[in-house]
């Protein structure tokens, strides 16, 4: 696999562009919108990321001579076709939201404008990256929020594809999480990375204590000891006796949590290490985070469930066709008519109605308007517009890029949830915290 | 992000590393075992699948010069660990299931042999291979089971992470999928490709019936034209209006499908269209496949579900020491001890027994043997055996790698399914269909 993005592809883009090239329909100007018909179920909000990946990847999306000699091989379009995508560089204009902003069904997170053929080939690119990326950032949102303040990790790569770990930790700090165990994630988007032990490092040592011996001999009492090997009541006695009263902290990552660490964080203060922090790691998510509120947990190392989505492992988002020109140049809606599946036509702009407490009241999505920036709404409105320039004549804003793209998007993820009523942070399952109206 | 595995590591992996190099341990023989605690809520079996994957991601997993850097400048070990971490090459052994192999809670599907420090770091590499491949595979497996023989499509890179979806298309592919929507798996693992035409080609043009003469005009009648983006029974009228009655296929992508296709094919029949196939693409999986075994369908296109494993994302495996020599040179079998999470320690060796039928009956896992081959079970003792070689001194065998490997593991699943009994094939939740057994 070489490092061109341009086959992350389904067949059916290149298919179109080969019949449209043909009858001349492929340089029909035309608008495409991203959007997700509905949040996972009971969800009340949802959080966009992936934007700052997809600019980079557009920015990348070359056919090169492996790609063009592999479609030749296998005949997947025609010769012309192929010369048409050698010479292929996105060239449009894509608005829509920021990265970490919050969302809500319909809302239209992303509007590229270009001709046909150079918006349709990018429709997998684009919902691979929005929908895995938001799905890791919703979830991770909701931990978060639920976390109260104490320090959160991501350390699900395990559980995910190799390289959509890097992209899972990336998202999950956009979502709120503080750090990641992944260091291709630190390497490429600057998150801090965290983790000292898991419990092979105590098993192949010829005793607990050698292990925590060693431990402790590499990095300073001031390391995380992992306690639960054996039992967890010893484990904790010989970490202080081995590390002091000193130690940094200790790792939980089996039992019943709520108990074992009312029982744990005693024990600790009795053998004086009254600063020792407790981490738990052992299958958590929203919900047994929100269980631990009241126990003296200093941090939370999340795997499984954040990575996958917390049952929601894609986002539900979809790419469509919604205005074209025409022969004679004028813009006409479009939209699939039929029932279940039906979208909303025409060219989208969005903004969030706020109350008096900048509390968020509605999602409002004005159909027909031109994707223009906060401009169009005056200052003290109320409306806060959602949808900004992310790339022009096919040259992505910098501030979307890299590691401050990714540092900007969880700090307006921050700024973002302040707007959201309270009820957006209840974990049961419910409606959308603000309805969606179109105008 | 470069093309070296190296990074797909959690941090903690190489603290440990740098821990046991500085108290020796780290070059104590030791063995991992990648397994299953427990199969997914209510399935049945799993599907091994991205052990080829492995394999190569294993052969290219070396600390170059960038990855050295950025551990160096951001201090995560001590430049001695540094040094050690650029001679890094696997040169150890792993045995194990053959991808496509079923498997039960507690098989011994990987078991890697080497250093300590060696074998730790691949952790993250092997977890995230395996979890995400056999989650997308064994969900695959499901559904091609209720396919019924009916070709069957993997179309769902839109909802994954681009480059897992690489990875989903050839799980899946394992798993009996027939094809894929992405090119890039037909590039790299040599999968066959499908798809034609979007709505959103439908949409460009100003008539649905420019648009099917379009995609006549460029792939000829045989061609499947998209029908359901007005009105169904408009869409296949002028569909074999156009292409004749030669069309290839009608695809459906909403609507109650039993009903809309029993009335398609009714249409299409009396419109003389009693080649014309129809296939069906709309938010399946294995119930509503299953739910349209008596509809004339012809063939599916799978999205979602597949590729996020059905409700089972991750296949919950994990990487635990379970042995490793003392100073003396002898092994000792090492396990957690904590009661929630304990394993079974010990190097294990693994059978099927299957009964006069050649039906599974029992996953034997035979605790202490050395990871040998078939030749440890007689040809006639109705045990299969379950574990093979697959590096020796850090040398994959070729069997396993690339598009041949990848052919290979899927016709490696048809065989090892056959000798599933008939209740593996039950979609309602249960128990594994076969229990697994420690001698």
């Amino acid at each position: 696999m070489t490092g061109s993005a341009a086959l992350f592809t389904d067949r059916y883009e290149l298919t179109m562009v080969d019949a449209a090239l043909r009858d001349g329909t492929a340089h029909r100007e035309s608008l495409f919108e991203a959007f997700a018909r509905r949040l996972p179920d009971g969800r009340r909000y949802g959080v966009v990321a992936g934007t700052g990946r997809l600019l980079e990847l557009i920015d990348r999306f070359r056919f090169e001579d492996p790609e063009l000699d592999w479609l030749r091989e296998h005949e997947v379009v025609r010769p012309e076709t192929l010369d048409w995508l050698a010479d292929y560089r996105f060239s449009g204009d894509i608005h829509g939201y920021r990265e970490g902003e919050v969302y809500f069904p319909g809302s239209p997170l992303l509007s590229i404008e270009a001709s046909f053929a150079e918006a349709v080939v990018l429709e997998t690119l684009v919902l691979s990256t929005l929908n895995f990326d938001s799905s890791v950032a919703s979830a991770a949102a909701r931990m978060a929020s639920v976390a109260l303040g104490r320090p959160i990790a991501e350390m699900g790569s395990r559980r995910t594809n190799e390289r959509s770990a890097v992209a899972a930790a990336r998202a999950a700090y956009i979502g709120g999480f503080d750090a990641t165990s992944n260091l291709e994630a630190g390497r490429t988007w600057g998150i801090p990375t965290m983790g000292t032990a898991a419990h092979a490092f105590t098993l192949l040592h010829d005793s607990e204590e050698d292990a925590f011996r060693a431990q402790v001999a590499a990095f300073g009492p001031k390391t995380t000891l992992l306690v639960d090997t054996y039992d967890i009541r010893e484990g904790v006695e010989l970490a202080v006796r081995v590390a002091g009263p000193e130690l940094g902290a200790v790792r939980i990552d089996s039992g019943d949590l709520p108990t074992v660490v009312a029982a744990v964080r005693e024990q600790l203060d009795d053998l004086g290490a009254v600063h020792t922090k407790i981490t738990v790691t052992s299958d958590l998510d929203e919900f047994t985070i929100a269980g631990l509120s009241g126990a003296p947990v200093d941090s939370y190392g999340v795997g499984t469930s954040v990575v996958t989505g917390s049952g929601a492992p894609a986002a539900g988002m979809v790419y469509k066709l919604v205005a074209r020109r025409d022969d004679a140049g004028e813009w006409v809606a479009v939209a699939k008519a039929s029932t279940a599946k039906a979208s909303v036509g025409g060219r989208k702009n969005a903004a969030r109605r706020l109350d008096s407490t900048r509390t968020a009241r509605e999602e409002l999505v004005f159909v027909g308007d031109g994707p223009g920036g906060a401009a169009e709404f005056e200052p003290g409105s109320r409306l806060r517009a959602l949808m900004v320039p992310l790339m022009r004549d096919g040259v992505a804003d910098a501030a979307h890029l890299g590691t401050a793209g990714t540092a900007a998007a969880r700090a307006h993820r921050a700024e973002a949830m302040q707007e959201l009523p309270i009820e957006a942070f209840r974990l049961g399952r419910g409606e959308a915290a603000i309805p969606t109206s179109y105008r």
